[in-house]
């Protein structure tokens, strides 16, 4: 299995980081296998979906309307106020998916990105760890 | 790693679709692995649950009930009215999933099924790609 | 591909239980890999999260509420009443994750550990399989 780890800087982005372009590459000449995107933070998660129409904002805002940032609805109490929403995020929102490749391409759809979604404010230094496994 | 691409028709079907037939077939004989089912589309999901007492109605009147189909709520605009909701659907229910398998067979607990969720309602032609990674 | 499946008792513990500890040691001693966490219930998912400062709880609460027990709202309608809920959980929080393994190390962050999400209160006795495919 080959993996490598990105680092990426949220800080004085959006909260949505479209990864496509650094995963193709990776997988790029490898032949067939599985891709697995993977994010080492206990506040973030990976969202396959479509980009550059709006979407990323919508599913922030989703985000914030599911699970508000309100202190008071969350026991974790640690960084900003409203950061415990942070911490439920991925468990409705998975670090972890697995892409299928041939031939060295992913085998994602016309309108489908891989973007890491972070909405803590706390932290804007992320890595993300792509590994593939071939077979 | 084996990979085969089956070609559904949902327009005239429910908004899910059973997929663990399809799956079980393609498994078999080929050992044990990961089995990776994937949906090339920006408006699908898949999800693992019991069918055929409720819960496939139960999850798309959950997904109505926390993402609207309400067009003011979305920024994305293309396609039918409340569109921009099923674009935001796949980062919350994913359109990646693994399932591990022993000797051909799907290891799924009795009451589990592989469903596709495919709430959009401009496109009746959906495809699911099914890979098997043995090991 | 390795495969066990471990054997829990939830029902005088909480809705959640962590199970890194249990994965760490499955993985230990065997190289780089995937690791696949799959649940073979019906009622119960897989996060990755934060243990031990509030979180786990915080995602119970969020599930009662974005997703309440409230029996009317279910068709499915087994079990102790609101029931039909516990089947629509999985189709939100998956009953499958993958892991990536480096040198018989788990690549989790810091903070996370991998955690089952169980809140069917009509059956205490639950199975996890663990999978590991090298690479």
């Amino acid at each position: 299995m080959e993996s490598i780890e990105l680092t990426l800087d949220t800080g004085s982005r959006n909260a949505t980081v479209d990864l496509t372009g650094e995963a193709a590459a990776f997988v790029a000449g490898k032949g067939d296998g599985l891709l697995s995107v993977f994010v080492p933070h206990a506040t973030a998660g990976i969202g396959i979906f479509e980009t550059g129409a709006g979407t990323e904002s919508d599913v922030v805002d989703a985000i914030d309307a599911l699970l508000p940032r309100d202190p008071s609805r969350w026991r974790h109490e640690h960084g900003t106020p409203g950061h415990g929403r942070d911490h439920v995020l991925p468990a409705f929102i998975s670090p972890s998916v697995t892409v299928p490749v041939q031939q060295g391409r992913l085998q994602l759809g016309t309108w489908q990105s891989i973007v890491l979604i972070d909405t803590n404010v706390d932290n804007s230094h992320r890595r993300v760890r792509l590994s593939f496994l071939s077979g």
